[in-house]
Order: C-alpha cells, then structure tokens, then sequence
C-alpha cells in the first residue's frame, strides 16, 4: 500500500502509463469549491515540460471529472479525475520486457510485484502518474492561494551550471516564476542550462538538477512535533517523485560546513514583528514554520533513459546484454519534475492546514 | 498531532525536557520477543555521546517497562517505556522564559501554542526526547538483526572536516562501527573531528555536519510505489529530529552536476545474480530497495544553542534583547544524532517489512 | 474524509448516483492475483436484487479495469474500477430538489455540504454506491476463499416474519445460501418473506428487516484487542451502508436478559482440539476470533422512498409541504443489503489478515 | 496493532490488569486547555461501580500526569496519564494460568500470542484497561461541553427489567443521569435492577443489560459519509470494550418488523426551525448528524466469571477440567460500562468534531 497519503485530505493516485487510464480521487475537500479548470489544464500542460528540450511522449492531458463535482462547485464528496492514455503503443515493450532498464524500477518492480508488474513505459512508476498528481496540487493550490499561501519554484542548477542570484521580493518572485516555463531567477542562466540540456540530447546521454522551492504561509502557523514537522511532511510526498534523491531545508548541507555563529537566526523587532534578518533554517524551527518564508532544495538525478548503450540484463534468458532505449524519454526531467513539486508542497501544506484550522474554514 | 508513527508498527512518543518523565509506547508488536535490555541501555548510553565532547546533562537514562512485557518476552499487546526525569532544575528557566533562542523551536513552539508550552530546556522539541526513540529503535534493531537486516552510521562531516573513505566490506564496516562511539571510517579523521568540537566548544561556538547510513536488507524486497517509497519513509521519520536539515540518497545532491552516461548503474549478473556494479542510487529505484545497501546522508545543522552572545527578543516585553546560552549544551549533536538516526531508520525499515511480511513472520 | 478506509488494504470508493461514474481503488492488495471477472458481475447482479420484488433503477452495472490489472493478473498497484453511469434522467428531481425526503440523508447532506451536495438521487449517499464495494468484496472473497475463509448470509427476518431455523452445518449453508437470489435458510418463510415486500409494494410502502452472517476463519486467528477488535472492524465498515441501524454479534440483544449461567460457552476437548459447545459469543472472544463461526446480525430499516404522501419541508421556500416519492425505489432493500454486508465482511476480514498474516502471505 | 485510534485526536492505551502501571496518551489536543483534574478522579471513582453491588478489586485510581501539563493547561503536545497497578497479587493466577475461563479472551489471546500473553487477570483484555480511557473521555467530555456538547447514559434494562420511560427533556436528563450513582430515568426500576444484580451475585451467577446513550451536538454537523459515519465511528469506539456484543442507532433493531410508514421522520417547521416530530433514527441520517439528539442502545453480556462450577479444558495438560473462578469479579458490569461508554462516545465525536472545524476551533 502506498498510493494513498494524507490525514485530513486523502490523496489516492491510480493508474499505469500504458494501461487504459490514470488519475486521482481527493478526499476530504470541503464543499462549495468552485475550482478553475483552465488553471488545472495549464498546470498540466507546464508538467509536459518545454516542447523543444523533450522528445517524449506529448499527448495533451485531456481530464474528466468522474465524481464530485457538481454544477460547478465541490460536493464535499470525493472528487475524482481521470485521463485517458491515448497516445500508446505497447507493442514497442514486447522486445524489450525482460530487459531491465539500468536506474529505473524495472528491477524492484520485479522482484517486488514477481513479474506481474505492468512493464509498458514503467507502469505506475512512470513520470506520468505524476499527471494526477499536478491536478491535485492544482486544487490545493488554489484553495491556499485564497488564504495567500503561495508557492513557486525555480530551477537552481542543471549540470552545474548554477544561478546563484538571490531573491530580493519573495511574493513577486513566487508570482513571476509560476508565469515562466522555463522558472529561473536569471534569464541568462536559464539559456545556458537549456542548451546543456539540448546537449545532453543531441549526445544521446541526460542531465541532473535541483529545483529550489518557496512558500509563503502568510500568518498560518503550520506543522507539528516530530513526525508531521514540515519537513517530515513535505519529504515524504515529495519522495514518491521518481527521481528525486535528496532535499534539503534552508542552509541543507552547506550546515555540515558551518560553525553555529555563522548560521544563526537572530531574532529582531521590525515595525514591531519578530523577525528574523537570515532564514538559514529555511523557515521552519522545530518542525513548525517560523512565518519566514519556507526555502527548500529538491535534487533530481539524470534521467536514467539514455541513448547510449548501455550494459544490462535479461533476466528471463538470464544473460548479460545491450540496451540502448530508444523511443521517447527527456533528457532532463528537471522541469517538468518542478511543476509536481509545487504540487506536492501544496498538498502537504494544505493537509497540515486542515490539521490545525479544520475543513470549514478553508 | 504527531508524535504518533507508523502503519503496522505503531510508535507513540511523549514527554518533555523538564517534565516528570519521558516515554514510548510500541504497539503492533509480535509476542515472544525477548529483548535485550542491556542492549537497549547501551544504545542509551551512546545517545548521550562522548563525554569528553559535552557539557551537557549527563544523567543516566534509567528505563522502565509499563507494560506489554512479561516473563521476559513481549506479549503482543502494547510496549510501554518510561524514563524518569531526574536531573531537572526548572528555576533557571524563569528568567528566560520569553527569551527566544535564536535557532530552536521556542518562537515557533510560541506561535503554536499561544504560549502554553512547556518552556523548560525546549519541553516537547528537546533532544531529551530521542531517548525513547532511541528504546523503541533499539529494539527494532534486534528484530531486523534476526532477520539479517543491519543498520550502521558514521560521521562523514565535521565542520568541513570530510571522511572521504570508502566502504569495501558493508557488513563488517557496519559491524566495526557499531561498536565505536564515534563512528567513523577513518581514526586520524575522527581526531580531527573531535578537535574540531572541542575548539568549537572553547570558543562558546558549535559545529555541524554529516552522517551517512547503512542499512543492508538482506534478501527482502521494502518500500512501497510513491508515498511509502523507502526514501519517502526514512525522510518522514528522520525529519523529527530537531537539527535535521537535508536527507539525501545514494550520490544524491552531487547528482546535480551529473550526467546520466556517468551515474548509470548497470546491471550485471554475478554468480548467476544480478546486480549492479555501482550503487548511485543508494540501495533504492522506484521507492523499492535493489537489494543493494541502501546508501543515505543527513546534515545536522550546528546546535543553536552557543555560548556567544546572540541577539534576540523578548516576546512578553516586546523589546530586543541580548542572550547568552548558559547551562548545559553540546557543541555537536552529531554522535548523538547519529544513534537517532540508526534507530529511526530501523523503525521506518521494520513497519516496511511487516508491511510486506506480516507480523507473523518477523 | 470518510470514503477511504483500510489499514493494510485501502477501499477508496468514490462516485454519485447520476453523477458520470462512481468506482474504487483498492490499494495494497498482492500481484498476480487471477480475478473471476465473471463472478464480479454475478455479485454485482446479486445486488440490483430481485426484479420480481423492486420497480428500481435496474441498469446492468458494466465495469472497466482501469488500472492495477496486466495479463489477467493484479499488478500489485493500484486496482481501479468504474461503472459508467447510463440510465440517468436527472431532469426529474429538478422540480423536488429543494423538498427534504423524510429518513434520507437530504437534511443532513444540505447541513454539511451546505447546498453544494449533489442531491440527485441521493448523490454520494445512494445505495449505488454500493456497487463499487461489492466489486471490492467479490475480490476479497476470492482471496479469502483461496485461505478456506467463507462468508454468507442469510435473511433472517422481514417486517416480522422470522426465519428460526439454526444451522446444522456451516460450510453447507454458506455454500447453500450463496447460490440463492433470496437466501434464508427455510424457503418456506422465504415465500412468506416476498409476499410481504410485494404487499408493502402494493400499498406504496416499505419494509425492514435482519440478515444474518456467517464467516468461517478456517485456522486464522484474526481481529487485535480493542480498536481493531473484529467487531470494531467488522461494524465500523458495515455502517457505512445507508439503512444499517444496528448490528450484534452472538446472542446479541439477547444477552440483556441473559445470566453468566444460561449463556457459557463452556470448552471442550473433541478429538483433542479444544472447541466449546454453545457460540453465544459469536465467534469472537475479546475481540479476536475463537475459531468458531462469527455470526452476527445487522438489522436495515423500511427503505425511506415510500410512494405514501409524507409530510415535509421546502428548505428553499421555508414551507411545510407534502411529498409522494415517485420513481425508482425498492420497497425493500434486505436483499441488496445483504450482499453488500458480505463484501464488507470480506474487506474487513481481508484487512485483519493482512495486517498479521502480510501481503506476501495471501 | 489496535490500542491507538483516532484521526485528529490519537489515544493510545497500554497496560495490562496485573502489570506495573496502566495508562493512556492523548495526541491531538489543543494547548491551553485547564483540566478539571477533580472531574477526572470522580468518573475514575464511578467506573468502579456501585461498592453494595460488587465484590471486585476496589483500589482507587490515582492517576498521575507524566507529560504534557504544565502550569495547569495543556501544552498542545501528547499528554500522558498513568495509573500505578498497586492491589496486585499475581501468585493467585499461577494455579490456574492454563485453564482457560469461558466467555473470556483466555482462549483467543493463548491463540493469537501465542502463549506469551500476560494471563494475570486477563492482562491488556481486563475491564481494568477501561480506566485510561474513562481519563481520556474525561477530558473529550469536558472539551465537548464547553461547546455545549453533552453526553449521558442510562441503563434500560438488566437481566430483563427494563425501565421503559421515556425522554422529554435530553437536556435536563443528561445533567440529571450524570448525577447518579445507578443511572436510570425509573428510579423504582433502578432498585429492582440493583436487587437483579445483587440476586445473581448470590447465587454465583451474573446478568447482562443495555445502555442507552444520548448525545446532544448543538449546532455541529458531525460525521461523514460512508466509513466515518457517526454510527461507524461510535460502533468502532465502543466495541473496543470487551462485554459489548451489540449496538443500534434509533429504533434499531425494531424496525425489522416495522413499515417505512410506521418510523418515517417526517420534517416540519417549528420557530422557523425544521425539525422532525419522531427521532426514529437516532438523531442520524446517511451517517450525518440531524441536530436531533443521538440516540444508541449497546448490550452487553452477563460477566463471564462466574462462581459457579464451569466446564473447561487446562490447554497445557490437555484435558477437560472444571472451574469455578475465585476472586474478585462483579456480578454485572453494565453500570461501570455505561461510564466506559460515555467515554468513548465523547472520544468518537471529538474526533469527527476536530475533523470538521479544526484543532484550533476547539
């Protein structure tokens, strides 16, 4: 079990890549909730990621709402989506099924599922269950942008190049991100890493990356003790990501390097609010946001489908073998890996939200 | 809510710093078991880390068992410990009450709790509370142990200070330090490591850094698609202790610079097995262990709590104020945190094994 | 949130009345199950009930696999179902939308959901929905039955007429009374039984009635002291069947005017195993299932849709009005409800044998 | 796993009847709650039960508070509660650890654990179990009330004396039967009860009963659809309590020989309030409250310890014995049940309380 996750609002995602459909049920919103459609069918079609860096698969992610919605507003009821897979041609899997594909689940899925696994495209640890997922954090977004929580990410590095620049104005800066499809705080960085990542292709190989991520809670006090901490609850959605291996809160690892007075958050009296001059925790103490901004790295390896050959196995002839994957894969999922982040976060905000203030009052 | 965890294994953590007693209760556990209570008192003893190295509150953790334990064996129905509280002088606390420690959990613990908290020495967000973690660990260890499942950690980072060994030999190298009480791969390293702390301690300042994880899982096939992948796990466990600022797997964060031709782990079949020449990915693919070792970081930020003078506020008259920590801290929390991060990672492992396996069979 | 529920098994059911479709996730269950399709759809049938004995909605419930199913097997991940909607005229309750159906969940949905429910047919709180838990159940049962677990269930009274037979033979009956379309276990009453519907039909009214269930738990020991007892379990799922008033294990209310003496259910050694002669306890002592059969009953009120004019109130207009509920209803929903009480059972079951025995176990 | 339940408000319970200490711990609660301790002691003291009725241990409760109480309020972290075991003498059990008492958990708990269970007085399956919870419920009741939430039982018949009154004023009679010592709206079938259950005790017998419970919820729209309905999440409170063989909402299982014609709730308009005239449902609706007052009958079985000889089997010697059980033990439970039950009831509806309107509106 797995594919469920939430306490006060239930997040079930289903479906395979190559099997008839994917989508999602949310339970526990509250009723009356008129949700922007548009805005979901433009959060999906940014997780498709920028047409010229990707040779992937491009069909256009066309939902259905199967239940709980109703002339035009929430039920309260479970809300339910769907997307058809269209674009599939699951022959192309029949030569290649034994093959295991090196850094994918193939392997795991095997030993875990025995072979019954649905291999076409990875099955459910496909990059497109992460579809549902966009359209969930579409939602929640939206509920908690309407008590100014906002959330944006941008992407930090790719293949080293880095965009060191600084954000001076978080609320602009979270509102002109989301208008970007290519989210950096620098334009020029942003070039320099798409060509590497058009590089990356035309060598037959892929790139990493991490995406920084913020949000602005406005003065909700969100997060508890120990196991739901905001980092707690943020990682583990955030972890359901297929390539996602590491995250970190303000300062992360550059701590291990760090002596205590370097990296102290002092507390000061502006226009009489506590504040804060740094946010080297990244705006969470104790688990519990501090109502400075929350500041967190997600880093994402390189897409484990390459051109290249690679060295692998068979398992069913029980041989070594070559497998260079061919048809569509992206060499840099870093984009499209953001837009799901954003996603995520929200969700696991909102759920520490409805924890703290109840469904009837967001 | 929080401080409760677990699916099939359920943990229940309570207590504060300067309370009459701190506490855990285990349920969900197989009857039979006989525990090793000097095991226990050990992995208690080294919570409390090298006494050369603190000043800190040195009492000895004596436990106790409520309930669930008779005859010398678990009988299945819920495990109680209790430590009490005994080295407690709570009158120092009253002059600094509402005094914010920059860095620890006492603004946010303000906000959430409109000032009802248990102030003393950090209440509820204090270290003092990985002590029944460190119990509840301790006994999961033993369980996994009988299953071939180990779990091992060492420090890799002091303040800048890297070990930068490597493994050859997973299960003697987890053997070995298991038996250190400061862990590490290398011994000249580890002098420097502690001089490091020791200077960071004469000069009224603190240190982070780094520990990497082991953990070998034998022949069983843990971790679940998405939300209850291994890394979604181990992160939403760990990520309760207060200085944990970044988990990352396999090369994680260095993935960021990577290309995928570089990280790639090939499979290959090795006396009619497969497996893979290098482990990047740290043990896990799809959120499903590869049989591999799984291979993790987390950075401990350095203690907020220092000596030097900090800046800070004092909520209640509302005006700026100047701190200095007095009384007993730790330069570094790393050795400590270190043994709490063995015991989260075999908690979050175990309910993953019953999860798969059944309580029956474990 | 309410529509999601399991421990180790996780039901996500989800859909309305006339919305487009309803359907479930099952989350959790093992891979390479061979479901019996057809069997899904006989239960199915089962529960749109005897046509003879209803003027109710009697569309063919048709479902599709949409995820979770490859080859003919479970895939270990996400299994989802859906019946598309059809016989939909949602014209007709235009008019009545705003008159409160006495005994219905009108009231208390416009209460909760403030107006936004979907009140079509009863929306979320329909008996349809129904139709996604027994798919559910039909696969539980198929695992169960593989483990030698069985379940049935007999109706044992209707508007007054009481079937007092006793079971001589439990794996007989069970057996007997699945094969049945109306199953008691005299078929004499049985007669009786849907003459009475049928009168109550005629007279544009409705009836009530108790079903009585059998499980047999072949050698598993299942159900956990407290609040996972079998009982708990067993009523916390069948409750949230609409109509479901009460429910008792063993003797039941009976034991109200029982002594200690009238009702022990002494042990005895027969051919060395222990067994006790009597089962006024039902099959469960503390919780936890004695080897013997669990019986229970649950008791279903007279369907509220009765064609009789019923006082009421137009919430809208703030008047009293009167109400003939016209259209599709049951007059009787006993014999539905019976099926669907057998799904639940098996989810339940299901999950308390996961949770000790394991996924990989089953 | 089983003794820790709720969503919002987590209880875990732990101890066993002869172990060292029993106790619970509340997760979830808002800070800054004053506890009326007094309170506490005092439903302690009525959930042992009436002396002139009982022959069973009558130690006193005193409870300690071990975490999560400080200068006299909540701290909004788990709070803790122990009661020490002190009137214990387990030398008694040792003659008669093997043979297995009828109608107790002796012969299931030997099953599930295996032979490891604590068998002194029944271990974690003892009544004494319910003293924690009767704590916990304490604190849920006086949460509720301040929301002008109330909650009161009586006892309606015992050993066939029922007392048939009915309500007029829930209000008046909550407060009232709150106040007694031998809760009955009949205080002349109240004597004839005690008498009931001093006869059975004489003659080394014991008698069953029923409870009925009324909670009035104000203005709050309490429960969900389907698995969190009211009745689901109440029935899976209460049959945590072992005795407890049955519970039905409303009418119950009277409305197996009614017509919908009979027990329809017809609405109407009283002070421009709808309302209905009867309460056949118990105050819920599609497992929603209706504002009517709740309204639920539990049964609960005649004590299975008896001084009268009863047959049995001593499971290690395999062999038929016979048993009279010696000690302590009251000849009926229903008047401490009752307490139990309150408890648990204030427990459920806090919870779906908090699910609905949050932990900070509480």
């Amino acid at each position: 079990m797995s594919s469920i996750l939430g306490n006060n609002l239930k997040l079930s995602v289903w479906g395979e890549s190559h099997g008839k459909a994917i989508g999602c049920t949310l339970d526990g919103l509250p009723s009356g909730l008129s949700l922007d459609l548009e805005r979901i069918s433009k959060d999906l079609d940014k997780r498709r990621g920028l047409k010229e860096l990707s040779t992937a698969r491009r069909e256009k992610d066309q939902f259905e709402i199967l239940s709980g919605y109703f002339n035009g507003h929430t039920t309260g009821t479970p809300l339910t989506f769907m997307i058809r897979n269209e674009d599939v041609d699951d022959k192309v899997y029949d030569d290649t099924k034994n093959i295991l594909r090196p850094g994918h689940a193939d392997y795991t899925a095997f030993l875990k599922y025995e072979g019954y696994q649905d291999y076409r495209g990875g099955g459910h640890f496909s990059g497109r269950i992460t579809a549902p997922i966009v359209i969930a954090g579409s939602i929640a977004k939206q509920i908690l942008e309407e008590k100014g929580i906002v959330i944006g990410s941008r992407i930090k590095e790719i293949h080293g190049i880095k965009d060191e620049s600084k954000v001076e104005d978080y609320e602009k800066t979270i509102k002109d991100l989301n208008e970007l499809d290519f989210p950096t705080l620098d334009s020029i960085k942003a070039n320099e890493m798409k060509n590497e990542i058009i590089k990356a292709r035309e060598q037959l190989d892929s790139v990493g990356g991490i995406v920084e991520t913020y949000a602005l809670v406005n003065d909700y006090v969100l997060g508890e003790p120990m196991f739901d901490s905001v980092e707690s609850k943020i990682s583990q959605y955030i972890f359901s990501v297929g390539g996602v291996k590491g995250i970190s809160f303000g300062l992360g690892f550059d701590f291990a390097s760090k002596r205590g007075s370097e990296v102290k958050d002092e507390y000061e009296l502006v226009e009489n609010k506590i504040v804060t001059k740094n946010n080297n925790n990244g705006g969470i103490l104790g688990g519990i946001t501090s109502l400075q901004p929350i500041v967190f790295d997600t880093v994402i390896k390189p897409t484990a489908s390459i051109g290249q050959t690679q060295k692998t196995v068979d398992f069913k002839e029980n041989k070594e073998v070559e497998l260079s994957v061919k048809g569509r894969h992206d060499p840099c999922i870093v984009p499209k890996a953001l837009q799901v982040i954003n996603a995520l976060t929200a969700l696991a905000l909102l759920d520490l939200l409805m924890e703290e203030y109840g469904r009837k009052n967001i």
